[in-house]
């Protein structure tokens, strides 16, 4: 069980020297995703080496230019790369037309299948799922259709207790799969052995909320809460509010509320606008509200 | 009359740590214009200090993502600056369709107005003209419709010879702008004074020629004949003669094949592939045919 995100661009809007627009990479229990692709994405992907071959699934949140318009970069490189393996796109609807006109205009002919799921519910839905781990949609508010995404390791089987069953010679290495999926143990004399006596519980499984490019928005709480980590958007101060609210963008203080309400274990901010130099205040004001914030910068890496 | 030429990016395929697709930024007689725009263009501008808003042209050769991916995100940044004037952009047929499909999915309002000049012609013609500079497409031989552009100063008047002058006290300054503009003058005697005898030659035109992606393609040589400057792909050396023929594009030693025969007075090359780790060796293999080689690197600026 863990999480490992590398923030690839974390600022909004426009590219600039040292701001990246947002882009993510998440390893969460051996699984890997690639979380929006603003320009430049694959060469921040390469600055920080991100295997290119380990992706399979892509999540775009919004349609704006600063979380996809390096989608299509992305995905010709893979064809020059010969990547055969499918490569699953989430996002919009739109997203299927505007990239596969692109590739088809550049000629890029590639051997593998992009698998485009279009998105277009305004409910948090289950769009993706295997045995370690699975994706929710968080509806957000912005000025165009936006998700975020509830990234959620699978639980795992119950641990064996071993101190305990060692005290029943009976119980044979043949019995531990059905223990540790939870069963009770019924010995010869027909004595019945309660599973919370042969098992410890599992580890929690870890969670990872994307929130991206969002109003102030209390209604995602219910579908965040206790999520191990959560990247929230703050591209204004509290200063700002009314150009936040205006924008539908949040500012730092909003996301750090969000983060209490939802009783997250760890914020991280980011999406700061340019008129921003420096970022650290983001830090202090979310800290306010909630201390465990940390700022997104190209380049660092979240791990639990 | 000058020259100055920015290589914002020279690689060719994909964007790499330190390889950036082609673009190029050219300063002509006081005109700007940017060449190509592949992904992370606008950052590469910033870096490289070139004013966004001196710009109101721009020429794609090609639709293939590396010389061209990174135009929609410049022009949605140009609408987030607010630019008012009026852009024109350049290149192949499909370039209006599937930009605008882009800025329409990504909501990206602009105020100013794009218009789009789609070239589909075989043969070389005069694209743009005004007071100082006029452009005229090379047509190049690549896998998909491909231009180079030959950016041409345009002639200055002719300049007075003072010294002739002055020894025709009858002739009066009102009369400069006609000996300028090359007319003979005819003195109260009827004595016919030949403008040859009253003017100096004008700095002759300076032009450059951006030769990009193409197979070695000898019948572009009248067309860039004596150019000040050239700029011509070099994607392999001559070890991958093969290569460059069965991609369509060309040798080092093809390209200084062409400034030879063209005698142009500088060459660059560019467009390396991602195999060659010493670039150097474009030069080297350059100059044994045509000298005056120089390589292209982002950030560098040749200046005449």
């Amino acid at each position: 069980m863990s999480i490992s995100l590398t923030i690839l661009g974390c600022h909004s809007a426009t590219p600039r020297i040292n701001a990246f627009p947002t882009s993510q990479y998440l390893e969460i229990n051996n699984s890997h995703f690639l979380i929006d692709c603003g320009e430049g994405t694959q060469r921040q992907m390469r600055k920080y080496k991100v295997g290119f071959s380990k992706i399979n699934h892509i999540f775009i949140s919004h349609l704006h230019g600063d979380h996809f318009y390096g989608l299509v970069g992305l995905l010709s490189t893979y064809g020059i790369l010969n990547r055969e393996k499918e490569l699953h796109i989430y996002g919009p609807v739109g997203i299927k037309e505007v990239t596969l006109l692109q590739l088809k205009i550049s000629q890029s002919h590639a051997k593998y299948k992009m698998i485009f799921h279009e998105l277009s519910s305004k409910k948090s839905e289950l769009i993706f799922e295997d045995n370690k781990v699975s994706v929710r949609t968080i509806p957000l508010t912005h000025r165009v259709y936006t998700n975020g995404y509830l990234f959620t390791e699978k639980e795992k089987p119950r641990k064996l207790n071993m101190l305990n069953i060692s005290g029943y010679p009976e119980i044979d290495r043949a019995d531990y799969l059905n223990i540790k999926a939870g069963r009770d143990v019924v010995l010869a004399s027909g004595e019945i052995i309660s599973n919370s006596e042969l098992t410890l519980d599992p580890p929690k499984p870890l969670s990872f909320a994307f929130c991206s490019d969002t109003s102030y928005k209390p209604d995602i709480v219910p579908i965040i809460k206790e999520a191990s980590l959560l990247y929230h958007e703050a591209t204004f101060l509290a200063d700002r509010e009314d150009l936040a609210k205006k924008t539908k963008h949040s500012t730092s203080k909003q996301a750090a509320q969000i983060a209490k309400d939802a009783n997250v274990k760890q914020l991280i901010v980011g999406h700061y606008s340019g008129r921003y130099k420096d970022i650290s205040l983001f830090k202090k004001e979310a800290q306010e509200i909630f201390k465990n914030t940390n700022l997104a910068e190209p380049g660092k890496v979240f791990s639990i």
